[in-house]
């Protein structure tokens, strides 16, 4: 028998599924995109997935029995055995995504992880990290999400927790409360959104001048962009959002030590002023690592997330 | 050929060295502990070790050949390839002690890890945690140490700095520094010698009546003697060290996500007060994570490190 050819790789997000056809070293051959239907508990969003796969297969002419398998990343916590408790973005609850699809596809083999988790292994393979078997992402979009690859491997953790990092208490004193109920958690300064507030505190609290006064619906670019042009008070929110990703950067090296840290999402377009400021602080954090990870930002941009699926099953 | 019967574990510690022979189902047949010389940049220690090592499987009429191997725990970073850059507790530096001491023995399998990540292999070996594949063990004696088992493997990180975990800063406020240099790291709050500081501070800054007034050379089993006895300031004390304890141990938790979390180490003869300290208040920092993690006390005491070290081998 001849050895599979192809493997598919599919990233479910709120609003639409990234799909892609790739081959056997991962080169990608194909993709599309299809809407999420999250209507009756989100049960038809696999039937889609799988219609979708057939008919792509179809018009490259290629059968289901020379696809090896199918990686799926999930936005939510996807237990080691691919058990999803939970998934209140899609309204999955008690789910077996990876057996559900499997059974769609004539029983090809599935594989399903967490999206986050799922990106960093996307950009071990063939992002900045490629290559790079011990490597952090921390994704910094609305939110914060997180990845840890040590060995080639996702940590998903035991109770699928593993690489919540966005979700790390760097300020416990913090009043306002997070999405997740807690105080002080890394999303709260170092997403979209938490720069933005970090500058409207800071307009709120200091008389500095800036150039974000008077901005009705500020943006997280925005703030970026002015600190840069050397506003004072975007260049400190932009600070504190560094600061804090050095501090959980560091704390995360004094529990896995990795070669390399990926900056993704949305926000990490603002570029070099990011990783230089993380890096300093992370620096200053991880004062007892000689020898030091390196920050680099993600290349694979929204595509990280169907490589690393397709990882999955390579 | 026969199977290889037996393995010895060694665990290196600034004053003694700890060893114990092992049968190949990690059955303890005999234990013995030789003085740590540490004279001309440690240059004798692997010799001692080794001589020791023949002498008693002389006296147990065991051949060098029935050995698989030894496992070796070492007071500093340890690469991944068994290489330790520097450590100053033994004054090696630039050194392969698993090389030596194999050379010194026949050739013999030889494998190094920390010493701290080695202790909590053992404890995930035999110890509270026994069976258990994602463990991560807090030793807390006069300085804190760390150590992650995940998937029952020991993550050593790139640099040696895996498991690291008295170094996680968790106040970067702090106005003294660590033995490190470092601002805030959990040592600083978590250590004997850190309980004992904090009840000082309490002390100086308060008018807080108190039993540990007065007491000169104050230990940090006083404090928690006095802080189960009802003493309030001896019980602040504490009660700052569990704060910082179940916030590093979140902070892990949404790294690695474990099982299970084993506190070790002298200052966990204080017991039950502190798992329960420590479990309140990683409830309240790991938020996130619905089913938790527990923390058991160690069972193994000064013997974690002899088991985890002839678990590297078998």
């Amino acid at each position: 028998m001849q050895k599979k050819k192809y493997v598919v790789g599919v990233d479910i997000g709120g609003t639409s599924v990234k799909n892609g056809l790739f081959d056997e070293n991962g080169t990608l051959i194909d993709k599309w995109e299809i809407p999420t239907r999250k209507e009756n508990g989100g049960d038809t969003i696999l039937k889609d997935v799988a219609e979708a796969i057939e008919a792509n297969l179809a018009a490259h002419d290629i059968k289901m029995s020379d696809v090896a398998g199918v990686g799926v990343g999930v936005p939510g916590p996807v237990q080691g055995d691919g058990f999803v408790p939970h998934c209140p973005n899609l309204g999955w609850r008690d789910y077996h995504p990876d057996r559900v699809l499997s059974a769609l596809l004539d029983g090809i083999e599935v594989k399903a992880g967490n999206d986050a988790n799922v990106a960093a292994l996307g950009e071990s393979f063939k992002g900045a990290a490629a290559g790079v078997d011990n490597v952090v992402m921390l994704t910094l979009g609305t939110g914060v999400g997180g990845g840890i690859i040590i060995g080639g491997k996702i940590v998903d953790g035991v109770h699928g927790a593993g690489g919540e990092l966005g979700h790390i208490v760097v300020n416990p004193e913090e009043p306002l409360a997070c999405n997740c109920g807690n105080h002080g958690c890394l999303e709260q300064y170092a997403s979209a959104t938490g720069v933005v507030r970090m500058a409207r505190r800071l307009m709120n609290s200091t008389d500095m001048g800036s150039s974000l006064r008077g901005i009705a619906d500020l943006t997280a670019k925005q703030v970026f962009d002015e600190a840069k042009a050397g506003d004072e008070l975007a260049a400190k929110a932009v600070d504190t959002l560094c600061m804090y990703l050095g501090l959980a950067s560091a704390n995360v090296a004094m529990t896995v030590d990795p070669d390399e840290f990926v900056i993704g999402g949305g926000v990490s377009r603002a570029g070099d002023i990011l990783t230089n400021g993380i890096s300093s602080y992370f620096e200053r954090f991880s004062h007892i690592i000689h020898k030091k990870a390196t920050f680099k930002l993600a290349t694979l941009g929204n595509d990280a997330g169907i490589y690393g699926a397709a990882k999955l099953i390579l």
